[in-house]
């Protein structure tokens, strides 16, 4: 795809974001962002603010199917829906990364979407993750380069060894069973509550490393991860293949992500050992 | 005070903000965040952003005293500084709240000030916090209450128990220390590193508990503490006595805070023992 070729799923994406945060911005109450929106194809209980998110960018895709666009959508609470007839595009939807912070007002979380050629986590040629705390807009094209706020990110590399990780997956006993074996492996942590977001600031060298405690789904990380590579960092899945992983729903195992392969292997082994 | 009598103190505060805003983005590389600033009176090496910020609250104060006020300075790195003779008053500031945050130019660092009455914690009668990435001020005044961008703070109350701990002094072996005696307290945990916007979000029921993880010194707190006791919430010393912990730059103890003084004094044992 060349540059131009972007320019539709970046518009969309601007787009998209502009209107997930006009609409979450009449919803500001805890009682009105938690309520519950079903359960999702994913499995996990869906809260307003995610089923607010998906329908926006989903109204959206489906506008610009009818401009002659085919591609499947793969979303964490719609699940696998085919646009056109068996297109090899795939989008990959996260409509609100750090849904927990959304709920809270915690300004951390962030819309994800990524574009891809092909079935697996190799073929993203397109990422966006849009922060909805600060604004800020983090993109990336396969070949092109990562950049922040339409600007190549031409920022310092993440320090190897590591001086702060961060760790998403969130619940206490995750963290209390996990932490301990990190020791020395990364002075500080932290525990935001986006993953998105937490491989982008990778990307751009503020913190150093990224574990998921937990086993994250392709939808979780398909945009961010783009970034990460462009800017020539490593990110694996504790299981190996990250490049092979399909665009599904299902969840794989613990992502890490890091300057080095090296120190990904270490931080691997730490959190799953 | 009058609420007018609080309208220099807020001006200075605002202005101060937009200027060590304008300051950060003459040095947006790592590079130049992290340049040491020298040792501080505190004890800690001083970051150059640290420093920066500080001497533009600092030449304003200045100019303020010039204007008539008298106080005493309490700052971070500057140690206590009087302005006129024998002043009640006490200024206490943090020029960078989440000054590793900072450095790295990851979104979660603040700007605190607290005007005080006396020599203690319980003698604070206006606070403001501001936030560096989202742009937010937080405020509040002595039973005027408090306020997020100059509208009173009418949010849900925390959680309690709490579902969302966050949790300030951020090496890892503290955190592995202490992980496991908080499971069963809070569901989940935040890391994020300024203590002060943490006390913020507490105070409008974005988290349900904060914690330090070390001692703490009252410049820490002075502002954000004045939004969660306004708010009708808890927060206490481990070693209690928190009112009538003196605005100087000695090391307390931990601090808590929660919507009730019982899960306070739960969060404390958790953390102390």
């Amino acid at each position: 795809m060349s540059t131009a070729a972007f320019a539709p799923w970046l518009g969309l994406c601007r787009a998209a974001a502009d209107e997930v945060r006009a609409a979450l911005a009449e919803a500001p109450t805890r009682a009105e962002r938690e309520r519950s929106g079903g359960i999702g194809e994913g499995g996990d209980e869906t809260a307003a603010v995610d089923t607010i998110s998906e329908q926006i960018v989903a109204r959206r895709l489906e506008a610009l199917h009818h401009e002659g666009y085919d591609f499947i959508l793969v979303s964490e609470e719609l699940g696998m829906r085919s646009f056109g007839r068996n297109p090899a595009r795939q989008v990959v939807l996260d409509p609100i990364d750090g849904s927990v912070n959304a709920k809270r007002s915690i300004p951390y979380y962030s819309l994800s979407v990524a574009v891809a050629d092909g079935p697996t986590m190799g073929d993203v040629v397109f990422g966006f993750v849009h922060d909805f705390a600060t604004g800020d807009e983090w993109t990336a094209t396969s070949g092109g380069g990562a950049a922040l706020n339409g600007r190549p990110l031409r920022t310092e590399a993440p320090k190897d060894p590591p001086e702060i990780l961060a760790l998403e997956a969130t619940c206490t006993d995750l963290i209390a069973q996990r932490a301990s074996s990190l020791i020395g492996l990364s002075e500080r942590l932290r525990v935001l509550g986006s993953l998105a977001l937490s491989l982008c600031h990778l990307a751009a060298g503020r913190v150093d490393g990224v574990c998921s405690l937990r086993e994250i789904r392709s939808v979780d990380v398909a945009a961010a991860q783009l970034l990460v590579r462009e800017q020539g960092l490593a990110i694996e899945l504790a299981s190996g293949e990250f490049l092979q992983a399909p665009l599904d729903l299902g969840r794989r195992s613990v992502v890490v992500a890091a300057a080095s392969p090296s120190t990904c292997a270490q931080l691997a082994l730490a959190v799953t050992s």
